[in-house]
């Protein structure tokens, strides 16, 4: 099993931080604008990817595990590329004088291949994505995400 | 053991990017500006980095262990954060269309801790800095740097 981890800090309170991760609404601001399902315990959420040029690029469900409120938000993988099915999606929240961090897990991958190199860059920036957004308002969302490489 | 990796893709020649990764000056321009020491194989480079208000936050120091032009370079750490220490540094390069495609590497960390979540993040954008640098002729070195937590 091999583990993506991350960690950035936001300069918000942790409510904040809470709601764009745990509401449709909020992971749209800075995963994919194309984000739809339930949010709720039990609930499944589901994200798409386009290239500019309208091509589906990626797709992903994800049941929500675990809901701690501005604590940590729990999702597994149900459907999407292979590497991701019954992978596990988490965020831990804590407070550090005027920052929110932010740990990041992208765990349980069966192996540490190309495609999770890339998937953990793109993680990175969409982290990044998530700190601008409760930051300023406005975060980088599909189909306006970075593109770190060949592949997005 | 756990490790940190990435890829990204540099729409340049592989050459453009083996210099960036394997001179003192390439390094300078895309992860610390404090970068000086000898980047030959069994040669030391020491990067050093400051906070805004001049506070040094960070020095290691990294023996030159392989050097493949165009495809490889490996470095070691020899002195820094304890948890750096021994631990390996690696890219890989490879040429797919107009790209040349980075597998990033760090490697052998003893534990999974919030340092290495921190220097996880960290990496990708300084590997998105090298996409720059090349691509553009100007990165994000140090202290010029994307700041993405508390830490730094």
């Amino acid at each position: 099993m091999a583990d993506i981890i991350h960690r950035v800090g936001v300069k918000a309170p942790v409510s904040k931080v809470y709601t764009a991760l745990s509401t449709v609404e909020g992971v749209a601001g800075w995963w994919t604008k194309e984000t739809s399902g339930s949010s709720k315990i039990g609930g499944t959420i589901e994200v798409r990817f386009h290239s500019p040029d309208r091509k589906e690029i990626g797709r992903m469900s994800m049941e929500v595990v675990a809901l701690d409120p501005n604590k940590n938000v729990h999702w597994r993988v149900t459907a999407g590329p292979e590497e991701w099915v019954r992978t596990d999606v988490i965020f831990n929240l804590s407070q550090e004088g005027e920052y929110t961090i932010v740990l990041f897990g992208h765990k349980n991958w069966r192996a540490a291949n190309e495609f999770m190199s890339h998937c953990s860059t793109k993680w990175a920036t969409f982290l990044l994505s998530l700190k601008e957004l409760v930051e300023t308002g406005t975060g980088k969302p599909s189909p306006n995400d970075i593109k770190i490489d060949n592949w997005n």
